[in-house]
Order: structure tokens, then C-alpha cells, then sequence
């Protein structure tokens, strides 16, 4: 099994109020490249920081790396157009962020990426879990959902889903588009190119490739992953997908995930890993519903669970290394 | 323990008779793309073939795939300029493969790579073992080692090493560069930049990063590890290096490899792999002297010898995969 991250950006995060994947709007440009680099050396290297909310919630990253500290599995991070430069092992599929999903072509180079992502993934000989990391991501992954006619909600990295703000933007972003909902249905690349970011392009990419190669794909995440999953429908790709997410995303009542799942014939698995109130600051951010998902969390939680850790493990891990790197002891 | 691959592409390479590290020299194009998928999925993705010398010898990278299949170690890729694209994860360093040494400035990026790799490597926290696979590595590395002014000769991938058509070439590229021997010692990274490769720039840069901060670094092959140990002498790097090589480089008559490895104060261990005459065409062109190294063929022995795997099971699993991916029943 190997773990592919996809990595990138999307304008889309800097819209005001959006996404709560970095300390500043500035900062996010850096936590893809920052998550990448978490994952694969357990610290970062060229980046300056790990990432964390506005609030001061540690980015999901720490928890996929607290995963792989107890669990072993191949790691590599698919870039498909990060805007800082990242000392993680890469498999290089686009060279640019993507725009705003308000402009009229968010993802000039949507088939090239889904091209090379296929093409890679009908090569590589095994079987694939597929996170994300991506600030800004559930708008666009909203974007596509509108642009194919799939119609629910995404959830959100703030406590309090946007989801009044993110149905406005992504308004904009069809007429923008000059599309109606639904007028992408049947061509989900299309949908990505006018409605979405460049990991949608890379996932579906991945999706298909691994498909036509007959191997296992689980889907890491949350409503990011279930657009994807929707694409991939769209895209004719045959045969079911497993989604694994976590407690967090389940739990929120902005979105019900579970009939979104059904509605896409994808079987979910929920993981929990069992955050107490009260028992660490960092923690406590997710018990109160910051970042939820991202960076593979729920599939890293789920790896950890098959392979019979003990999620107080996985929890004593996460500590050590959130006071190694971001708490009063920090570096 | 994270083993890096330093990979890159030199034009010295195409000079007729001076490496065996492809079929043609066109392909050769092709051979460290190729060998960075081999060891990071145990099959090409992106390449179009597993690399062979004109008379057929699959490239070292096989072996140490196959002793990838039975010693788990991290592995990434360095790339310091490839020439094909790479399905294998990398680390960027360069973005163009070398000049032809014979010209005044084969590596106008060394000291950019240099930086870099240094920066990456004082960050990592890990154990660093460095391997190489550039075609025409050790012309560039008898290049850098005259202008350095120490004055041992460099083995070859061809069973008759053409050492004096690599003088007449180092000759010709110290005129080029308007440099008597021993111009450059002292300032290594000039060295590099005007009569070696880009792998050899990142090398130097993994050495002095990891030594900043302490970590141990096994370097993983031949003549051109030594030559980058020597360069780390001339940077001021303290505290000696470990080569791992292979019997084959150890037996070439036409380098006196211990007689190197003291000067250097380098501890050099040799692994035999245990190739028989006329057990497999696969190893026969081994036993013959094609080869020799590369790929970081020496350090996978030596890890293999230390993790307690048997000879006998790296030379199964060889032959396993040279039948899948080289031999008639090859894809």
C-alpha cells in the first residue's frame, strides 16, 4: 500500500473568512508544502512552521505523521502545484497553484494533471490511500459538486461551516464560468478545469489510473474526497470507492456525510480517535470542531486501527510530537 | 536511516565510449529516471524500459531494488537535474542536467545546488546513505578530482576501463576551463562547477549539511563517492566518511580503491554479493566487470550483510526481478 498525498493550492483560500487551514492567509500559502514535509520527516525542513489553525489548532498532518511513527507505510506526496517550495519526496504533476474559483478557468491545466495522475497510477504496482492537503479546499470541492449537479454540502476546517459564504462564492464562480448547475455532468475534468482546484484534477487522475489497473483505492478525507468520488462517477470510473474519514467529520451537523456517501455508493469507515476534553490543548481544538479532517487523517486513523494500535498510542504519539514541535517546548 | 538517491544527467555521458550506463546513447537519457522508479516501486512507471549496458547487464539499481524487497529503509530521490520525467518521488534540487565537461562551465548551478541540498540535509533528522545514478559520473569524477589536485583515477561501467580516453577528456575540459591541476583545491564547489557534474554538487551539499548537524553519512558506491569525499575535504567538512562498494569495484584492477580510501581517511567496506559464473546471464555480466557499481549498489549490500539477509536471498530476489521486468518473460 502507498499513501499518496495530493498537495497543492487554490486562490479560492484567500477569500476572506474560507478556510481555517493556516495561522494567516499569508502563512496557508505554506501548508501544503508544510503538511508534506510533516508526513514524510516528522518535522519540517524547509518550512518555516507547522501549520496551524487561526485559533492555534495543529494541522491533521501531525496526526497522519503520528500514525506513520506507529505504522508503517509508503509515503509519497503528489505536488500538483504548490506555492512553497517543499522538502517532501514529490511526484511532480502540475508547476502552479490554481486560481480563484470565481475566475472563468480555475485550472487551465485541469487535463494535464489528470492525464499524468492516471497515467502514474495505472504504473505504480499497488494499491493506494489518497489524502489531500489543500487550504481552501472544500469550496472548490463545492464548486465541482454544483458544476456536475451533486447536490450536497460540504463540511469545513472552522468550527462554524461558511457554508452561506461558500454557496456565494461558488454562485459567482458559475456564472463566472457562464455555467448552470449541472452542466458539467458527464464531463468531470471540465468540471474541474471551471469549477475546481488542481488536487480534484490529480484525484480524479489517481482514481481512474488505479482503477484501469484493477487495484484498491481508499479515499483519505472528507467531503473533499466524496467530490472526488462523485468525478470519478462522472468519469465513468466502474466499481465502488472506500471513503475513510473521521469522528470529527461525521459529527458535524452542517453536512450529513453519511447519505452523501450512499447517494455515491461509496462505503464509509469512521474513525475516532478518541480526544477527551480537557486532556491537552491540542486536542482540544478538534473536540471543538476546528480542522475535523485533512492531510489524510481519517484514512491514517483508519491504517492505525487495522493494524491494532491502540488509539491511545496514536494519542500519546500526537502529544510528544505537538510539545516537540509546536507547543511551549517547541523549536 | 533515509537512503538518498542522487540522480542527474551529465552531456559527458554522450562522448562515445565513455560509459556503459545504457543501451544507446540516447537511452542513456533515460537511465536515472529509470533506475529512481525501479527503487522506489521495483518496476519502471514513467520510463519506457529497466536499464542495460549495450551487452545487456541490468543496471545496478535492480540490486539494490531487490535488496529493497527484504530490508525496509526510507528512500528518496535527489534530483539534480534529470534529463526524462520520473514517476519516482524526488526532492528537487536542479532543474537542467550538466554541460558537456569539456566546456567552460559544465555546472553554472553548483553552487545553488550545493546550497540547497545542504539546507535540506541539515534538516532532515535522519541517518543519511547517499547513492548516485548519472551516466558519465566518473569522467566528471576524475575531472573534479584533478582540478582538486589529488591525483587518483576513477573506475567505469565498461569492463575496460577507458581511462586514458577520460584523461584526454579532462585534459581537453582543464583547457576549457582554463585550469592547471590542483586549481581548484580548497574551493570545492568551483571545482564542480567548472569540471564536474550536478549530482556531484548535491552530494558535497548532502555531506556538509548532515555533518552540521551532527548525523552519520554512509556514502553508497564507487570512485565518485570517493571523489565526493574528497571534495568534502576540501570544504572543510570534519570528521571522516564510510564508503559501501561492491567486490566488482573493489576487484577492478585499473584503481587501486583502498590506496584512495586511506588517503581520504574514508573507512571503505566491501560487500560480495556472492555472483558465480554461469548461475544467471543476469549476474554473468557482473562477474565479467560490467557495472561494477551505481545506484548505490555497494550501500544496499551493506545494509543487506548488516540487517542479517543472506547473499543467497538478494541473489533469488535479483534474479526474480530481472526475470519479470528484463528477461524473455519480461513485460
Amino acid at each position: 500500500m502507498t499513501f499518496v498525498l495530493v498537495a497543492g493550492a487554490t486562490e479560492t483560500a484567500t477569500i476572506d473568512g474560507i478556510s481555517a487551514a493556516g495561522e494567516t492567509p499569508d502563512l496557508m500559502a505554506h501548508t501544503p508544502a508544510a503538511d508534506a514535509e510533516l508526513v514524510a520527516y516528522g518535522r519540517p525542513v524547509f518550512a518555516p512552521f507547522v501549520p496551524v489553525s487561526p485559533t492555534g489548532c495543529p494541522t491533521p498532518g501531525l496526526v497522519t505523521r503520528a500514525v506513520r511513527d506507529l505504522v508503517d507505510f509508503e509515503f509519497v506526496v503528489a505536488d500538483a502545484g504548490l506555492a512553497a517550495r517543499t522538502a517532501a519526496p514529490t511526484v511532480s504533476f502540475g508547476d502552479r497553484p490554481g486560481g480563484d474559483v470565481r475566475e472563468r478557468e480555475p485550472v487551465p491545466n485541469a487535463r494535464a494533471l489528470y492525464e499524468s495522475a492516471r497515467e502514474y497510477a495505472a504504473g505504480v504496482p499497488d494499491d493506494l490511500v489518497v489524502g489531500e492537503t489543500i487550504p481552501g479546499g472544500t469550496t472548490t470541492a463545492l464548486g465541482v459538486l454544483r458544476a456536475l449537479g451533486v447536490d450536497f454540502d460540504v463540511s469545513s476546517s472552522l468550527p462554524d461551516n461558511p457554508l452561506s459564504l461558500k454557496r456565494d462564492v461558488v454562485a459567482d464562480a458559475l456564472d463566472a464560468s457562464d455555467l448552470e448547475p449541472g452542466d458539467c455532468a458527464g464531463t468531470p475534468v471540465e468540471a474541474v478545469r471551471r469549477m475546481g482546484d488542481p488536487t480534484l484534477a490529480v484525484t480524479l487522475g489517481l482514481l481512474r489510473g488505479a482503477r484501469e489497473r484493477g487495484a484498491d483505492v481508499t479515499l483519505a478525507g472528507g467531503t473533499q474526497m466524496l467530490a472526488a468520488a462523485a468525478l470519478a462517477q462522472h468519469d465513468g470510473v466502474e466499481g465502488s470507492f472506500s471513503v475513510a474519514t473521521t469522528s470529527f467529520l461525521d459529527d458535524d451537523e452542517s453536512v450529513d456525510v453519511r447519505a452523501a456517501a450512499d447517494a455515491l455508493d461509496v462505503s464509509l469507515s469512521v474513525t475516532d480517535p478518541g480526544f477527551v476534553r480537557g486532556a491537552h490543548v491540542a486536542t482540544d481544538h478538534y473536540v471543538d470542531g476546528v480542522a475535523k479532517e485533512g492531510v489524510g487523517m481519517g484514512g491514517a486513523l483508519h491504517l492505525a486501527a487495522e493494524a491494532g494500535v491502540p488509539m491511545a498510542d496514536v494519542r500519546a504519539r500526537l502529544l510528544e510530537r505537538y510539545d516537540e514541535l509546536v507547543g511551549d517546548d517547541g523549536p
